[in-house]
């Protein structure tokens, strides 16, 4: 596991996933078995990497990928560095013979990330990226809702996402001042759309065409140490995405934007026999059945409490726990499960160890890049782009 | 007064602004007079047109406008027409050296738009565009914000305008068929784009270039009488414009699109010192000082309930009964007033009689013919249009 | 650590800070350093000291002042005795070389509080007082308003402190008697007026003059064993302050009072640009954008329901759990955390260990005292008397 | 009736009151008599006279005061005119014989108000002056508290008056703009020190001393043509009466305070038996049986709901419709009844016809003349003044 230094390799991925299945008793595959994950530790920074061992009683650390990838025990590869060292590091891997799980954008281009996908599958081995919001209440639900056909036809999909982020000169920035510098990776284009693309592509319909106007909106902002800096990247973009079977995708993502919603992220999808809302955690209803027939005429009041005519949608199957701790346990304990992220990791090793059927792959992961690149053309150009099927 | 056996004729122009200025006394000019409008009913139909004179007392009415224009003690000429109608009727008043008040659109094209501003001038009489919204107290909130630099640098709007209309086969349609017929003139984009080039011209910042993605949604529909038609119109437009100074401007506009909003119409515009979302009635506020700081932790719970964090806007001084009827009188009598609509009334009347400042004129009306044609051919070529200056 | 008998002394500063400081790991110091604080328990009741040491593991106490003073381990000596206890303990300590940190009112007359002042800088030793309120959620949330200039230019802040405090002769006295007995250092100003000095010249800006009429409102109390007594101390007192650059602070204290507001004390704070409303734990903002226009109209009714029109500032950096504990966390252990004053201890301990910057210095109690004094002095002559700066 | 054309002259005094006297048929007397009123309009426009007696039927009217008083059928002379009119007015009043009842204040200084008690007792007529606050159903409620003795001994009264008067160079300011200038008889302590005088005085206690502090927080303001102009009179101050009896009441009145109460002024009077919250309108009240006992202990939460611990007081006697017209009937008719005007206006014409018993009279009116003008020499001489009885 290289990258479990950083906040979220080592909330969501080494002690909400990986030590979460091993205080569960491990993961138990259809047949008996039991996959019990003993996590190797990787990172740059060994007194990290040591007091990490020690408070979770793991014996395996290194500061050396070479050594970790020579060890035959080790059958995955796990990455969740930042970007920019990830296409080396899974390359590696992948010559070692390892199957490959990496967090999210596979890379920084498209030409890398399909490469990556080209080396593991030459090596044949196994590969997976992670795509977590999949796995939320939220999205649960709404999935539920598309698949069962209650939403009928699907016209369009509304999606808003983002809050403000402070620019660090009054109140402190909660998000790292690298994601606002273009040379450092930074961009919310970059770090959402592959987001937008697994969400839409697997809920909805297939991601088709792209037009995408970005913006920095904030281009003064303050770092960790108070100093001014110039933002660089993108801090929002107005997306159109045309899907599969016609319907009209329109997505806004910002971080600079204040909050008039229930959830930081929210999509609306309408669709002939009803229509959705639906947040990370929550997911309303509206079917045709409980419609308004509101008329436009602005002189004449509003008397309708439109919220009020959506129904909330009730969890029966999502896992109990899957998606924001609604108890007092995330806090209590030393290994508190990252719902979302535990699922997906169960899927891959299921997939890995056993050969369960898996759809989260690398080519996956390059989808996800390839709509970033392909909306920061359309931005640049000033048009519409087509999405083409990516060749393996 | 041609067209008021139309329902937005009738009750917003003769009954709720004509009428009503008359209910009160006139409309009192700084200097002491008073103007006390006249109408003359125009139309097709002479058995609705009697009824309507009857049903007010009104004296003069005529199925001809010829006779109407040719009447010397007539000095305004006001069109509530089908679109289709319009141009040739202006042009017919303005030669008979009326001034000219007409609904919006001015035209179904650009040129003949621009053709209506040339022969006004040239005939050295005044027009005006109804550009109703503005005079809404959702909408005059809003601009008290901006124009009172509440808002800071204005960084981004996000309009959702919307409904579900029916398609008539099973609930009745709340709309005309024709609206979505495109050789009848129909489409969202024709109807609705004039209304968002003069809110954001006048309260925000002009229009500079547009995108946009139509929708035929719905393509089966019924009409008046219960039969299937094919709807030819576009029934939803997903648009992004760009703002002089640099704001971007998301605007979507449905009429397949349940509403899960406070009204029907929604803008919300965000500032560097404070973000407001406002409605044609109320409108929210939510300064720098009391924005949260959420994170982006999908893991744990949202807590913040976002939507109690904005603040009501109080009126103080939009006019009393501006917008929609808040008390019972509207309904007491035969002239409710119609007060948007009769405040833009008075101001282009005493622009006409008294020479007042007038800024809704024949040229904004063209703005907003040019940008749904802009909207149209964003659409067809899939590219981002410039909106030029236009040249009266 | 001498007062900790007392129960501000244990609950506040043993057991809330140093205990809880211990309980969490220590101290960190940006360098790496770890302070771990071990206390010595001073008193004057050998028996109750002996069972706080039992109860919470410490082996080192005395009723021996000199003893305790005569251990070169200790660093610092803090004070929580009553007030007029305080100077000759807090000398003696600054004679034996050790940092002082104490209650306030540092002292009960401004000379004696002046000639600790000198005596500390002479001996170079360091001091600070307890200014706790500055460190509770309210005053944070309200310090962030003002520094981060929402309310633009101040023009005036109105202060209401107080509760019913019963006479002790039918429901017990929830004060101590000494309170209301001016011989034994009791009265209102002497105890409030050091809180309004600090809070004024760190949130709003210094004071320069003090108009006050003190009260005895309640001339007859019943003490602790229900016999009756003459209460000689002031329990209320009526304040109007001038602040440097003209702001106008009008503050009231008593415990004569009933209670009509969300807390035991609120500040309301009037600017150009915007006005709060904060207690200790929740403020309250209304911008100019979101102002009423109300008319002074008795004949009219009031239909705005004006404190709807204000709205809760959201804590964002404001420490987890400072201030009133919100969980129940708060009362599950021995060790519950005195959020504000262990904020304030640990930042005197990173001063006089580590020389980090410390603004709550022994001047800065002698501007408590000072105001204090200054407050009997302007009630005694019916005067507004001005503050001179303090020469230290 | 001199000053009618004013808005208080016309609105409250001859339509709310003179003519609501006759709408009801007159005022009956005790004996069975009537008193039926005959205004006469007086006033420098005749133009605005005309219209008025026009709208309401009113034969007599003239711009000559002295035609109007050598009318012998003329008994009673009423002044609403400005302040610096109103000595020479009611002293030729007098001189005809007239009695006299005149707006506050009575004179813009002391020596002036106590020459016209001093002619008016001379020359034998009665005299009356506007206390109209005491009329109002809050005030009511709170004046049969205290007589009742339910709050027992009184402690304290606390006086919140203000609201936020926009500067007019964004909003329209909501106030006249000669009230800001002090060179035309503005600032807020001659306005409103009279109504405090007479409230405290007929409520509480007799005021026996005064120290305020002025301001002038808004030093720039716009006027009714949008220009700029100098605030030189007071719009905020800050002041402490003490009362007979011992009791302290501090009263605080701003133009420039946000408003975070349930009504524009409100009095908390604190006595040993109960206290009492009263606005204009509502009255609230918590008795010593339900008082709650608060601990200040900041670092525990405030669980107490202190606003709903009091109890609403319900009106019983106080007359149907006084103070603000809750119902419709305000703007139904012509005719809408000031309450609180016409109870006064009864009480002075049942005076001066039947010589029934008035306490309202020109010495009343000179006492609120004397503490404004106290309260602006306190606060130039920076110390409290005592308040002398007036020798009539």
């Amino acid at each position: 596991m290289n990258g479990v230094t950083g906040r979220m390799g080592y909330r969501q991925h080494l002690v909400g996933s990986i030590l979460a299945i091993r205080e569960r008793g491990g993961l138990a595959l259809p047949g008996g078995a039991v996959i019990w994950p003993e996590p190797v530790l990787v990172g740059r920074d060994a007194g990290k990497l040591a007091a990490i061992a020690a408070r979770h009683g793991l014996a395996d650390w290194t500061t050396s990928l070479d050594e970790a990838l020579a060890d035959p025990g080790v059958e995955v590869y796990f990455d969740a560095q930042v970007t920019t060292r990830r296409a080396a590091a899974v390359r590696a891997a992948v010559a070692a013979g390892k199957h490959v799980y990496t967090e999210k954008p596979l890379a920084a281009t498209l030409a890398e990330a399909l490469d990556l996908v080209r080396v593991a599958a030459d090596a044949g081995v196994r590969g997976g990226v992670v795509q977590d919001k999949l796995f939320l209440p939220g999205m649960i639900k709404l999935r539920r809702l598309v698949e069962g056909g209650v939403l009928g036809r699907i016209l369009s999909v509304r999606g808003e996402f983002g809050y403000w982020v402070f620019d660090g000169g009054w109140q402190p920035a909660q998000r790292p001042s690298w994601n606002y510098r273009a040379a450092d990776g930074g961009g919310i284009i970059l770090d959402m759309f592959p987001h937008w693309r697994y969400l839409l592509d697997h809920i909805v319909a297939p991601v088709r065409s792209v037009y995408a106007t970005g913006a920095t909106h904030i281009p003064l902002r303050y770092d960790e140490d108070g100093k001014p800096y110039d933002a660089t990247a993108d801090d929002a973009a107005y997306a159109i995405f045309e899907l599969d079977g016609g319907a009209v995708a329109q997505v806004n993502s910002s971080w600079a934007v204040r909050v008039h919603r229930d959830e930081l992220v929210e999509f609306q999808v309408d669709g002939t026999e009803a229509s959705a809302v639906a947040g990370l955690h929550d997911c309303r209803l509206q079917h045709r059945g409980g419609t308004p027939r509101p008329r436009w005429d602005p002189d004449t009041p509003v008397t309708d409490d439109f919220r009020s005519q959506w129904q909330l949608v009730p969890g029966n199957t999502v896992p109990i726990g899957a998606g924001p701790a609604s108890s007092g346990l995330a806090g209590a304990g030393a290994v508190a499960p990252s719902h979302s992220f535990l699922a997906q990791w169960e899927l891959f090793l299921a997939h890995v160890i056993a050969g369960a059927p898996y759809r989260h792959d690398l080519l996956e992961g390059a989808k996800g890049v390839q709509l970033a690149e392909l909306g920061m053309a359309s931005w640049r150009e000033g048009r519409r782009l087509a999405v083409p099927a990516l060749q393996p």
